[in-house]
């Protein structure tokens, strides 16, 4: 089993603002960006892992990594594999690092990005995608990758161990069904609030015409606009798809609710982000107060830990859950979240879009479908078509579906061309 | 009036692990850090802020502190005095920075430190320590420092004006007290979680010589030594003075409430940090559980920002509330949760130690006193007798009490010697 002899740090940069890709309420001028790590092995292999940003601040997510230098490199990996959960443990909770989270910021992204390396080389040592891996995983093994604590007042190993055991039988048919028709996905490539009302028309045709039936949007900065955009919005895609809508955080509670009473004639499925992140109570007063208009609260992708997860799921802020490959502290929390909400009955619907996180994410999605949840009513995982072409392993989205990663590993690994070209702030993409 | 021409970053460590000074179940060996800021003026001045960390991860706070400098550099101390509040609103609200955040972690407690450094210049400009400053502000010129995005289903501009405006006409009876008989103060000094039974023994002793009546010890490790260490402190202290206990975070929910069951027949007054500071839910639970036990919950030097203290209010999950001059952004945030504070009754006692924290919190409890809750019932700031040597405007105590600050500026300056021998990690304390 190989040793962890080198931890390499890159700080990655798509100059993306420059066609308002990825533009809302929130995020006007996004360059998506990648704090990259590469672990590097004593027998030639290496495990790719990023955390997503959108620019400024990435070099902080990087100066963040190489802090978990000491905790990682020297590591073997029979150890992670023995354990996953307390090798995490380990890696979250460094006596001086965890001052500046702890669970959350910097800090946390610079895990997420470490921990989907390690789950990376795990992959490639198996020979396995890593949805594949972990489905393989018997309950006692699915179990072992998670750290319990601050969640035992909701959630228990034992309880754990008996929901993975009721999916236990049926797994493999789901892993058949899976290999057969993919993972459902969700467009939100039509509505960027940069985009103009002319392209918002041609995308939603478009988006109908390659067979969406989930459409999302950015609402959020102007009343009217938004009005204007959804009435176009639903003239192309009809009243059966389904549309969701997204604030990206800009309202307070009050307004969020007085904002969504408005644009509830378009019968949105859910409002994503509608308030800060941080709201637990927030949110479900919103939740209550919109569910009379059959409108769901969704959040997640700014969810910065399990602990508040857990409170989302205790307080029914939310009826649909979004993690992040990323926000999260990578694989492992991600697993304790998707078991946290099949307790609390809450169908997982992943983020994604950004650098590599419709890559990462998806693998997370299948891994609920078949260990966890074992259901795909009412859940579909994000899909943005950005930036894949840089991938060594993209994801293939066919008829509104994910299909399934053959490949060992987590998908995290961005070609070398692409990273050589969009290292900031010398590539070439940013030397002009 | 001036314009800041420089930003200045230095990392700032003393190497306070080797006594386990500050040691605690969750830290056992912290190196007491400062991300220290100076901003340089074109007419000479400086105003010196600082964020506090405990050693590794410091670098990231000073890589996120650089990361604010185009938001800074180049602006007019006219404008951040016209409106704090909207200038502190564009410096958390960096379009691309905000997404490793937002409102919490690295980017946060840089904001913090860059955030007092204005509020030293500003008193430096107008010739007062910033208590006395915010003191003679009129209710509308107080309201102004507020960002209240993200509050106003708790707490209005015009709810927060005619709170401060109750308060207005006993004001300067308050400044008299307060110049006359100082702020009280707690010491923690003696209970830090490496040293032995002997040394605690004689810190006890030694405190009760010097007055203090309210004393704070850790707990959270052992059981049985929490037993131990607490009945020789209570034999030292005897039972009217006032004795809390601070668990750091280490326990699950479940957990807290059993140990701190065990705890009460020594009467402690709080348990601090029982659980995860993000776990506002767990707060209420563990409060409603130790409240037939005559135990207060306490936290707060990890919460994250006003959204989390807006709802450990709102939830009813803690009886004191620990605010913190560099976790939360700085003194206007910190402005906000004293008004939230006061708006759902509950005593302000802010968390101090580290390297600055007694120097900075002091305005604010003073703050607090003259312009908000207008009380020091249940009120006790936080001293621990570390590291004040290397200030220029030590704090000072006397009978269990701080003594008004008398210099212009938020008391933040550390000497330039103190500075250049802390230097991480070339300074003479590292190089050995």
């Amino acid at each position: 089993m190989p040793r962890i002899t080198h931890l390499e740090v890159r700080d990655i940069r798509f100059p993306t603002s420059r066609d308002k890709d990825g533009s809302d309420a929130m995020n006007p001028d996004p360059d998506y960006s990648s704090a990259y790590v590469v672990l590097h092995t004593d027998d030639g292999r290496a495990g790719h892992g990023s955390s997503f940003t959108i620019g400024r601040g990435n070099e902080v997510v990087c100066a963040a990594i190489r802090a978990h230098e000491h905790l990682v490199v020297g590591c073997r990996m029979e150890d992670f594999i023995a354990d996953p959960g307390g090798f995490w443990h380990l890696l979250n909770n460094d006596s001086q690092l965890r001052w500046i989270g702890p669970d959350k910021g910097a800090v946390h992204l610079a895990l997420a990005a470490i921990v989907n390396a390690l789950w990376d080389l795990y992959g490639r040592i198996a020979g396995q995608p890593v949805w594949r891996l972990v489905s393989g995983f018997t309950p006692e093994q699915f179990v072992r990758c998670i750290d319990f604590r601050y969640l035992t007042d909701a959630l228990t190993p034992e309880e754990a161990l008996e929901l993975l055991r009721r999916q236990e039988p049926s797994k493999a048919a789901r892993v058949t069904e899976l290999e057969r028709v993919g993972y459902p996905a969700y467009t939100t490539s039509a509505g960027w609030l940069g985009y103009s009302d002319d392209k918002i028309r041609r995308l939603s045709r478009e988006a109908v015409a390659e067979g969406w039936g989930h459409i999302k949007v950015k609402v959020g900065r102007d009343l009217q606009d938004d009005l204007r955009r959804l009435a176009i919005i639903r003239e192309e895609i009809g009243w059966e798809r389904r549309l969701m809508v997204d604030a990206n955080q800009v309202w307070d509670v009050p307004q969020a609710i007085a904002w969504m009473k408005e644009l509830a004639r378009f019968k949105p499925w859910w409002i994503e982000e509608p308030t800060s992140p941080d709201d637990i109570l927030g949110h479900a007063a919103i939740a209550r107060a919109l569910e009379p208009l059959g409108i769901g609260v969704a959040t997640g992708e700014h969810g910065m830990n399990r602990i508040l997860f857990k409170q989302l799921f205790q307080a029914r802020a939310i009826s649909f859950c979004q993690i992040d490959s990323c926000r999260l502290g990578g694989v492992n929390e991600n697993l304790a979240v998707l078991l946290l909400a099949a307790k609390f009955g809450v169908p997982v619907c992943p983020h994604a879009g950004g650098v590599g996180l419709c890559e990462f994410v998806q693998h997370l999605g299948m891994i609920d479908f078949v260990c966890v949840s074992g259901s795909m009513d009412n859940r579909v995982c994000e899909f943005v078509d950005h930036l894949h072409e840089h991938f060594v392993d993209p994801c293939r989205v066919r008829n509104a579906r994910y299909l399934v990663p053959e490949r060992p590993g987590y998908s995290t690994e961005i070609l070398p061309a692409s990273l050589g070209a969009h290292e900031y702030p010398h590539g070439s993409a940013w030397v002009r």
